[in-house]
């Protein structure tokens, strides 16, 4: 493994050995069924919650591997990223753990809230303006000032490796599987998950959902090269991002279909799974099943896993607030 | 144990008895720990989830164990109750597992997506008018009508029973507790925990949590005897009953304390509890965690079993919307 190397493509000996190395920090997530779910899709849905996650999301996975797995003689430096949501939290949360230093470059107009739980988990916030030149040049400055490093929210094969450890628990608990179907922005988790069925698994579907209107890793894997959009807008907002190169090289790969939800979909499934499950989680969360639900044929009669990628939303601001 | 003499006192055997009679019916819910929710109060508190139960309350118990109890010669004149919540919700899903007619008297004023939840698992809706009288005369008719077996919602030694199965698991999971919390309403819960800890762990000590303005159970526990109010007026919505004879029997023997939280801690609690734990669940739900946050000296480093009672809330009115 070439820890220096960013663009190494990570084989499953990876994941085992980022399941051993992050165990201690994040939670075995628990596997949730719904009779209610089976009978209104007409599949056996099996919901990996990652909303009970360490951080609230899964990419508490990839940031504690990529922080636990920092050479000795890299650890005073600490580690940074530039993220307004999830992945700022997670990697704040894994340099807690590990007691190094984690600087997140945030824009001035992200909610105080995502500051202060960054804070919260002991990471620094520096702010840049809301634009992607003063992101890159605050960022730029904070690795050239700390030599810190630098840990992408999913285009590096340490974050991917980690979120690898989630299908592998799933299939462990559950046992084979059909299809597993995951949410996609810029395909970490969609990664991680192929890189591990395609090993453990490799009679198993990878299906990827995504709303459409940020459809971006769509039209890319009908296109069959990387399409990035700039700024589309979705009530899914951890889904806003594009494919990078090693991402892409997963999804291009391993994956069987894209599937598209409207931002109604996305809330009403968000909604039912509130009401029926009684979890907490994301919008982005919600992608899959409004896909499986428009698309029951794909999944009829099959024993399918959904992740259910985090619960970190607004209670004071949910989408049927006003319905 | 004497099927027909509802005044019947419960033992442990009866609880035994209803675990195995209920186990196909109902969720092993899971037990959840927070370290956030630990280092706020100073214990260790062990959530046992009954949100997640079906129906998506605690009462699924009861009811399941009071229609599988049934005598075969009692089966096709069905049961009957009236409630406008959670207890009509979890007969009519028994009786339709069982597959035996289930009525229930409603006021007319109760809400359409309630009625609905009641006809969606079988049951069948009668209407009165909202007042006692009237609910009352409209009951007697039913019953006398259809000879249906009555299952009160908590005063009712077989309800009680299935209700001790709740903290029988969290004991086999978790192991010896220094205390137990539940909400307090009329005091199905508390009784049946009661008399499960009772027996199989006699020195965990026993809190009920109730509303300050539904404080009815607290005001009977230090006068010695049943007071009962008329209607009052918390969010806590499932705990504005008064307690009865039978589950007064518990409540004045094995009781502790009875705990009192305002509204407003109850609302916090409760609003805690989604965004930390991301789960769903009711405002009654919240009592025991608002009354620990206020009672810390009690229960610190104590070992602290929270029953969350139930889930089904209107997700539309949140208590935090225009906070």
């Amino acid at each position: 493994m070439a820890e220096t190397n960013k663009m190494y493509i990570p084989t499953i000996d990876d994941v085992l050995a980022a399941h051993s190395r992050i165990q201690p920090y994040i939670h075995k997530t628990p596997v949730l069924t719904s009779k209610y779910m089976d009978q209104l899709t007409g599949a056996e849905l099996f919901f990996k919650c990652e909303n009970f996650q360490k951080a609230g999301v899964f990419k508490a996975r990839g940031a504690s591997n990529a922080v636990f797995g920092l050479a000795d003689d890299k650890v005073e430096k600490g580690v940074a990223t530039h993220s307004s949501g999830n992945h700022a939290l997670s990697l704040s949360y894994a340099a807690g753990r590990r007691g190094i230093s984690c600087t997140v470059v945030m824009p001035r107009t992200a909610p105080d809230a995502k500051k202060a739980a960054v804070r919260g988990y002991g990471g620094k916030v520096v702010e840049c303006e809301p634009s992607t030149s003063s992101r890159e040049a605050v960022f730029a400055e904070v690795v050239a000032e700390s030599g810190a490093d630098f840990v992408h929210p999913y285009n590096d094969h340490r974050v991917i490796e980690g979120q690898g450890t989630c299908s592998l628990e799933l299939h462990e608990e559950v046992g084979p599987l059909d299809a597993v179907i995951a949410p996609i922005g810029g395909g970490g988790m969609v990664s991680g998950t192929c890189l591990t069925m395609s090993n453990i698994s490799p009679s198993t579907k990878i299906y990827a959902a995504e709303p459409k209107n940020a459809d971006d890793a769509y039209r890319s894997f009908k296109a069959g090269y990387i399409i990035a959009d700039d700024a589309p807008q979705t009530i899914a907002d951890g889904l806003k991002v594009p494919l990078k190169d090693l991402t892409w090289h997963f999804v291009s790969n391993h994956v069987e279909d894209i599937l598209l939800a409207t931002e109604q979909e996305i809330i009403d499934a968000m909604y039912l799974i509130w009401q029926r499950m009684k979890i907490v989680m994301e919008p982005s969360s919600a992608v899959p099943l409004a896909t499986i639900i428009k698309n029951k044929e794909l999944f009829a009669g099959k024993r399918v896993g959904v992740i259910v990628t985090g619960g970190n939303v607004d209670l004071k601001k949910l989408p049927w607030m006003g319905l």
